[in-house]
């Protein structure tokens, strides 16, 4: 893979992450859209890149790109609608970063939003499965990932609390972060484990909340971008893998064979290893999948990732912290958004911007999102080129 | 703009549009993909980018480039579901393009799929339009387009058959379809005009049918392009250009300002003039979008495009060939599919292919999908590189 043009983010913008925003979807989306390009020093786009995976039963829109654009006041500009289900947002900016690269669009943004306060939320969400096998199955995506979840504890021989530490570093680091939507305090392991049973051995503590969000990152050429702004964030890796679609057609269910490689292709293109990585904004969408995301990345031998959230390698200061600004369960996942968060939060720590959050001396973040049971994951890979 | 590398098309995969497809629709989109990977000689890809307006609704299905994926057996590989509401499958030709121009895909596929047939298509339909103040005041696809036709035959006192001779032209052309979905008789003006009242004044030939399909195109670079197929047809220009999200935000609502500058954008990628455009494979979803897309094109004066399709210019042997093989209205118009039908067509007619619909001499064809009430307007210009 010979990417011709890189590309570098030179604006972000994110709304706080909360149960249910003051504005409507598309008020939502033009804010943040509108903040990444005052962030960029730039007040015209080429292209605006759109994700949301719900708003189609939620708000009954189909057709978000050229709304958030008009909304945004973005005029005769190109916009599209980019999904792969629960990695969504990683999917525009996937679709952004191949815009600029191609040398088509000079500048872009993507934008993620997601409005989950109204409608049959669980329903909608669903259908990241295979509907027409899954859903006839009564499997919904808490019970696949409970499903998952068990076997890791039955396969290793688990004690049912050796996910907990997941939740109770992700609060902590939640406290600090204005955008986060759990900031009133932290959790403890007692908690997590007390907290309602939501589909075992899943609790209310290793999920992520249903959640309303925006996010947007704006993207040039890095060759342009020291002239947009003086801290640009350049990506240095990307890539999208998917994998059998349905848990149950994968060898191992245990083993996220697309995580796997879409971290070894995007860490191959930036040319980093794994010790050059300074954070790691995981899909922690479920204690499990955080977990299993570490292993298949290679921070852990299987069965061990556990151990890096009991151990506090996950933390600030640890070896491979991950939710540095509270990730999927603390800061939130608003679904089509939480990528553009995931990337905004990279800026701010590659930037030293991160306030009571930061990682010190930070140069490399990589972030992830898994869509469906990762059947899609996407690993971007972000430096700084200053 | 720069394109950074020239991509071509080098095979085509389409199933016969029909009203009930006999496979479910993963299988309608691997088989296409698998059409199209044969007919370019190939047994693998880099990357599938799917387009498909209805399936969340139709089929509960969110995640449909995994999906499609999986069950067209192509394991490990990029895929993403790119979309513009009723111009979705332009939208995944863009993508697919920009993916293999930047450098960072080799080989892509872009796939559409729609299955119209189970399902409240009309409701899932209406998304395409501003959901929240459209639909709040009884609109839909249909009544929009309809006030837009009524608009025109009023403004310029037109007669109410003005427009007529797109219908008859389309079932023309589609009598020596194979793929067509209506392929059974020619209709005269007489038919169109006594056919069933849809929503005054459009009337049923005016529309193209509720129907299930799918396409495929395979994307390379042109530069390997000849390797793989002795008659690679080259992309010579794209561009998505949005206007005004809602038809009452317009200054006329009878100028498709974003078809305008779309086809102005991509004619000055290709480096043509209408002049060098063979034929034109537009959006006659309804008849008044063909008429008002030859206008914004500049094919015709405001008010006169329908004269086009009176005088016989649209007609294969005419000056600008239109709906070559029977267009959205009779060829079929499976949404998330469309584009892709277009382009496969114009491949057919560039290599000289198409059989009895054949535009002799033809090197040169473009192809316009619009997305709600031409909110989006997405415009490829296809050429011959040998």
């Amino acid at each position: 893979m010979t990417l011709l043009r890189s590309v570098s983010i030179v604006g972000i913008g994110i709304l706080p992450v909360r149960k249910t925003a003051d504005t409507d979807l598309r008020q939502m989306a033009a804010s943040a859209v509108q903040a990444a390009m005052d962030n960029a020093g730039i007040q015209q786009v080429d292209a605006l890149y759109a994700s949301n995976m719900l708003s189609d039963e939620l708000q009954g829109q189909k057709h978000l790109g050229a709304l958030i654009a008009d909304e945004a006041g973005l005029r005769s500009i190109e916009a599209l609608h980019i999904r792969a289900a629960t990695a969504s947002g990683a999917a525009a900016l996937r679709v952004a970063y191949l815009a600029v690269a191609s040398g088509a669009v000079d500048r872009a943004v993507a934008v993620g939003v997601e409005k989950m306060s109204q409608g049959p939320v669980t329903q909608a969400l669903s259908k990241a499965l295979d509907a027409e096998v899954d859903l006839a199955q009564g499997a919904t995506m808490i019970s696949r990932n409970a499903e998952i979840m068990q076997r890791y504890l039955d396969h290793y021989q688990l004690p049912e609390d050796a996910l907990a530490d997941f939740a109770v570093n992700a609060h902590d680091n939640a406290q600090t972060t204005d955008h986060a939507i759990f900031r009133a305090r932290s959790v403890s392991r007692e908690d997590v484990m007390t907290s309602r049973m939501v589909h075992a051995p899943i609790r209310l503590y290793d999920c992520s909340p249903i959640c309303d969000g925006a996010a947007a990152v704006v993207l040039v050429p890095t060759a342009s971008a020291t002239k947009q702004h003086d801290m640009p964030i350049q990506i240095l890796g990307s890539s999208v893998v998917t994998d059998r679609f349905r848990l149950q057609d994968r060898q191992d269910p245990l083993q996220l064979q697309a995580a796997d490689l879409s971290v070894k292709q995007a860490m191959r293109q930036a040319q980093v290893t794994l010790t050059d990585i300074d954070l790691f904004e995981l899909h922690d969408a479920f204690s499990i999948i955080a977990c299993l995301s570490l292993e298949a990345a290679g921070f852990a031998p299987p069965g061990e990732g556990w151990r890096l959230a009991r151990e506090g390698a996950i933390r600030r200061s640890g070896r491979i912290p991950i939710a540095t600004m509270g990730g999927l369960k603390a800061r939130g996942h608003p679904i089509g958004a939480t990528a553009l968060y995931q990337a905004a939060e990279i800026a701010l720590q590659l930037r030293a911007q991160a306030g009571g959050n930061q990682i010190d001396g930070a140069r490399v973040g990589m972030m992830q999102s898994v869509g469906g049971v990762a059947s899609t994951v996407i690993t971007h890979i972000l430096g700084i080129s200053w």
